[in-house]
């Protein structure tokens, strides 16, 4: 039987994404359940087998269809070995995914972490498509970033490459959970954002963003967009450190472009504006003008996208 | 004829060093003659061939029995297209210099920047020997770097990736040649050592350094080994943005090695201590434990043995 289909699963803290996909990406099925990550590793394991049967039975497939199976999951994990290591959102510790389903299922099964499978999503099938190497960042409540490199992903010796969200960009910065000081992470992050905002309004300073109980970085940037100055503030700076971690990284790879996603960056032109702003600011002109700095695609799809992503490109 | 020799040409600002070597990166004859870059374009090129020709003749071999010519330039350049564009201390300008040699020689000719050359160099015949993925830096007057991913050079869009001298480090730091605020060069590099030095004395800050005429690195480096506070306290600077230069291309690479070269780098310790402790106290710890700093091997002949390894490389 022709193997025409893919099953993504998008491994998460809270749940789990399960979609049956074509072999360009599109999306056939879909279904959400959660991780219940508190019942612990076996139970998981349970739910990615779960998902995986549901995603079949639904899409009316059975396994000998499946070309095969892409995981996106958070790291550390070992991609050629199909391990995930230890990840701080859920109770695995070792366990070996792929072979794991593997053996359930008797489909080919490719591991990837998540920031690595959005990557390869915009790659195939959103902004990076049709370039040889491109640097994808994810700005939500961290930063995580991965890269092509001459059309196969970069993951280095230990599968740690491309986490940008812990270069240093402001030596005597803030410090970050990572335990490094002034990371990317710590100064452009959403919640670097509204850890910011929290600070001064705690400081007694007068802003717009006081009427809020708590404030997140949603809220910055929407008063950021009604002018006031306090969010105004905390935004550009936030912003000016992003544009310095993307020119770090074009002076650095050299790319064709760099796509950003992630929850913060859907705010559009005020974070693109100011990041190309401070990328032709402090690249060589070569670098500024032979690289695009692109808003992401696939949005709120790149998690399971992505995990399909994995699969077809390995696969084929 | 058995093709059993490699020629290496080093071209620099003020000479031009060829030699010949054999297929294990071994120099057996070595000469350099001055550029001549104020006599133009033409002159450059006839001193090139004219360093081919002598070295030919005092190792005794015909053009039969070289397997290639490799050269190694200041960029910019487009080693693809084998041209050196217009780099800033030679009168060159979208010269063709590899199909010049080829043309002339009829020996199979490569051309890459002198940073990646030595990238190349280490990584075949020096302290890269043996990794997959590996870092270069060099420290000098300015501040250069290549990496090499999965066994290959890593030149990126426009042949100008890894230019890690400027990336952004310290974003309000001083201003830089290349336009750019507080990058890596000029931070962290011999001239940057020594710009420090003299302005703290033209402020008349008490030092040792002031017994000097006119202050550079070494003599920095030098007063402080003796103590000297003013020197301990720039070389101290110095090293830990050179330091978290070193961490970033880790965090971003995650590679087997980082070795680092170039004049500045002869200090040897004292320079690799303090990198070595700022990239364990800003690095993933799997990072930090998974990727060693070492001094790059070549030293003085980085730019020689570079060159012939660019030709070993790419022809073997």
């Amino acid at each position: 039987m022709e193997k025409k289909y893919i099953i993504a699963v998008d491994l998460g803290g809270t749940k789990i994404g399960c979609a049956l996909a074509d072999l360009e990406g599109n999306i056939l099925n879909e279904n959400t359940i959660p991780t219940n990550a508190h019942e612990g590793e076996q139970e998981v394991l349970k739910r990615v087998f779960l998902a995986i049967e549901k995603i079949l039975e639904e899409g009316k497939k059975n396994t000998e269809e499946i070309k095969a199976v892409g995981i996106g999951s958070p790291g550390p994990l070992d991609s050629d070995k199909g391990i995930i290591l230890d990840p701080p959102n859920l109770p695995l510790k070792n366990i070996e995914i792929v072979k794991h389903i593997e053996d359930k299922f008797k489909i080919k099964t490719y591991l990837e972490n998540d920031a690595n499978a959005a990557t390869i999503g915009e790659y195939l099938f959103g902004s990076g498509k049709g370039t040889k190497n491109m640097v994808y960042i994810t700005v939500s409540t961290g930063i995580g970033a991965g890269a092509i490199i001459d059309g196969k992903i970069y993951r280095g010796t230990t599968c740690n490459a491309l986490e940008l969200g812990h270069a240093t960009i402001l030596p005597d910065g803030p410090r970050c959970n990572c335990g490094n000081f002034g990371c990317l992470e710590v100064l452009s992050s959403g919640t670097a954002i509204a850890r910011e905002a929290n600070k001064a309004l705690a400081q007694g300073i007068e802003s717009s963003l006081s009427n809020y109980e708590k404030v997140t970085s949603q809220e910055v940037f929407k008063e950021a967009s009604l002018g006031d100055k306090l969010a105004l503030d905390i935004i550009d700076k936030a912003l000016t450190y992003l544009g310095i971690g993307a020119a770090n990284a074009i002076t650095t790879f050299d790319p064709e472009k760099v796509v950003i996603g992630g929850g913060v960056a859907m705010v559009g032109d005020i974070l693109f504006d100011k990041v190309k702003q401070v990328v032709k600011d402090r690249c060589f002109k070569v670098l500024n003008e032979s690289c695009e700095v692109v808003p992401a695609s696939l949005k709120t799809k790149s998690g399971i996208v992505g995990a399909a992503a994995v699969a077809i490109m390995e696969s084929i």
